[in-house]
């Protein structure tokens, strides 16, 4: 069945069918019923939800969902004439590729967060998206609301990328990192990371590798532009690493961290892999902990490039769906490319320094004699400034002067540069040397 | 005078107008000319340059550069019936100001790195291109080859920007990080920056915050979604630093960097600023050094996002220049949306693992009795694989045996694979525990 007649604009809304109903989906349901109104001003045209397929329909639902939409039918939502977006969330290759095929072979657009499909099948359907003239976009297949698809697409289109280098598997990287810092065995890491929430019940596709190179198979096809298969890339798990291992590799200077990697080496061919890595500690890499993600980037015009956030997560993982959606959806009213998410009339107000509040820093130039440092404390105290921590030292003996530094409790900006001004005209302070605040 | 009649579909070609000869300017200019297949497989269509605006017609150029294109009369570019897209690398108000605006409201697109301009007029600048149907792009405004900029347009679409701090200026991060690191006063970091260009002869604009207060305006204007004015954004630069404000900051576990800093405050209100700021040592901006930039978020649904790169020179710039210029040509193309630099057709080769060479750290339970170290050695240099280190420890009496740990210099992964297999056949080798790959 083909794509009904009416177009979005003839229509006067874009119809969305979403796939799975799990916490990305129910997410990005929640965001497209409570966020209306941001989502129609940014796009032009409100976003209308035709259908939601379903596993279970007796579960229950967020009551920001419409029930009257829950099928477990895929056909409802892929034959609905009215969707003109289908956001596949189901995960998995069974049932989300003859749905994602499906609804490229109709000409509607399909977002998804199917690292597994795009990995496996991604050139493919990006090239009968194109025949289609519809769009692919799948941001949240790596690296959670990291940018590192559009950047790929889009930031590095001019430059051409040499070294690829990625955490892309927070699971790992948590447990990695607590046995880095606490010693902890692969097991009680493992463990505490299904305790917490950070990996999965069935966690052998995180700890053995596979996830990060389904990540890395799709970075790999848009950093070189050709299809990476993923049985082609080498891939070890981070089940034999010992304790013991993280003590020597901090004794030589090293972090061991699973590395997603992909080299552009010299005859054309690929360097492409997923393993456990020795990388100097002093690397951007080896700082990055727990179940953050990052990606860096070597290129020839733009050199080093990283993007580091997290990488997983439903906030992030539908924030990354909602921007692929938006970027579509514009695209479907002929709003030319992207735009702020407001629109951009009202001038902000902005609070004027005098009304913030901060800690400061505070480095003068007294005189070495009794009683200067309780003239100063009287002085701020008046100005209700509290002092956090004070250092007296570098006495100056020739000119019979000493340095202070005090740091301040938070403090309102206006009170401060009276209470400086204060300071100035007191005879034992010789110069304020340095007035720096402190950004928590 | 209106834009030619003929599209660039009928007339076969996209027409490319390149205000500004400067490093960028001619970066941008020996790319289209050199990698014109390239851009053409890209975009759908050739681009062609129509004229080229420079100041001073007399200096000697690119030899990648046609010099009949040559002029140095604006309309002779602006006016040119067949140029859709201007690219802006002059720089500076004056004369940046009326030719972005009369080639948008032409009807031509822009693209361009002038912070200055879309920072003072950038919210109405973008109001008009919508208004003609234009595109207006301006990622090498802010961060190099960063994308910023298309990450707040696009990536951070589904989310709310709650904070963004960032170190946007090179000039007086590389500045502050000799003070820091080796105790440097400011005006002799400013004069090693200036013999190594990443300071300029006048270097005011940097140093004294104007150059970061016009990136922060732009910054904050997309995350935002509303025009601040750089008048209204407090700056303090970095010239009443002294290097033992260095050394208390790091005593009290702080640095101190260069901060642009732009809050959603309760009520709506906006806290912008530029100033030195005190930054906790293990927060992420404080590492970040050199010339380096990086840029901040956190917002509801993403959460914390960090994005870092060479925020200034002539290649990051190019690179942003040239990825703009191919978004917007794709658009005038109706290639709908970013696609990958090739043509996903030839799947790309993956050289086998076996084929690779890697340094290795090799961890082995072995016996307590002399020569064994001797017999490990013999299998490894029987198979060309040199010793790097060796670490021999943690005996177990009981057991008889003890550890030894084995870094190696590059070898071969099928030669490492040969002797490995050798040494877990020697006697003496109870079990290699880790072999782990450095990734250099």
């Amino acid at each position: 069945m083909s794509k009904g007649s009416a177009g979005p604009i003839e229509r006067g809304y874009i119809g969305v069918g979403l796939l799975g109903m799990g916490v990305v989906g129910t997410g990005v349901a929640e965001a497209l019923s409570t966020q209306g109104s941001l989502l129609e001003e940014s796009i032009g045209l409100p976003l209308k939800v035709q259908g939601i397929l379903v596993r279970d329909a007796g579960r229950s639902r967020s009551s920001l969902v419409d029930a009257s939409l829950i099928t477990t039918e895929a056909k409802d939502v892929l034959e609905h004439p009215d969707v003109d977006i289908v956001i596949e969330l189901m995960g998995g290759e069974d049932a989300a590729l003859p749905a994602i095929r499906g609804a490229l072979a109709d000409g509607r657009s399909v977002v998804t967060g199917n690292k597994e499909v795009m990995a496996k099948h991604g050139a493919g359907l990006l090239a009968m998206a194109r025949a289609k003239g519809a769009s692919l976009k799948f941001e949240a297949a790596v690296g959670g609301a990291i940018p590192v698809i559009s950047a790929l697409e889009r930031g590095l289109t001019g430059a051409r990328v040499q070294t690829l280098r990625a955490i892309i598997n927070g699971t790992t990287n948590y447990i990695l990192t607590r046995m880095a810092v606490e010693g902890m065995a692969f097991e009680d890491a493992l463990s505490d990371a299904q305790e917490r929430g950070y990996a999965e019940a069935d966690p052998s596709n995180d700890v053995n590798g596979t996830d990060a190179v389904y990540k890395l198979a799709v970075l790999a096809m848009l950093a070189y532009g050709s299809p990476v298969s993923p049985e082609l890339i080498y891939c070890e798990g981070i089940g034999n690493l010992a304790p013991r291992d993280f003590r020597y590799a901090h004794d030589l200077g090293y972090a061991i961290k699973l590395l997603a990697i992909a080299k552009d080496i010299d005859d054309g061919e690929l360097d492409v892999r997923v393993h456990p890595a020795f990388i100097a500690s002093d690397a951007q890499l080896a700082k990055v902990d727990g179940v953050y993600n990052a990606v860096q980037f070597d290129s020839d015009l733009a050199g080093e490039l990283l993007l580091y956030g997290r990488g997983a997560g439903s906030g992030p993982t539908t924030s990354a769906v909602l921007s692929d959606l938006i970027e579509v959806a514009r695209g479907l009213t002929g709003r030319g490319g992207p735009r702020p998410r407001h629109t951009l009339s009202a001038a902000g107000r902005v609070r004027p320094i005098d009304e913030l509040d901060f800690r400061y820093y505070l480095r003068m130039t007294v005189a070495d004699q009794p009683g200067v440092l309780a003239a100063i404390a009287r002085v701020l105290g008046d100005a209700s400034i509290s002092i956090a921590s004070v250092i007296q030292q570098e006495v100056d003996e020739t000119a019979g002067s000493a340095e202070i530094v005090i740091t301040t409790h938070r403090s309102r900006e206006s009170a401060l540069r009276g209470a400086t001004g204060k300071l100035t005209s007191l005879d034992v302070v010789r110069e304020i040397g340095s007035i720096i605040r402190v950004e928590e």
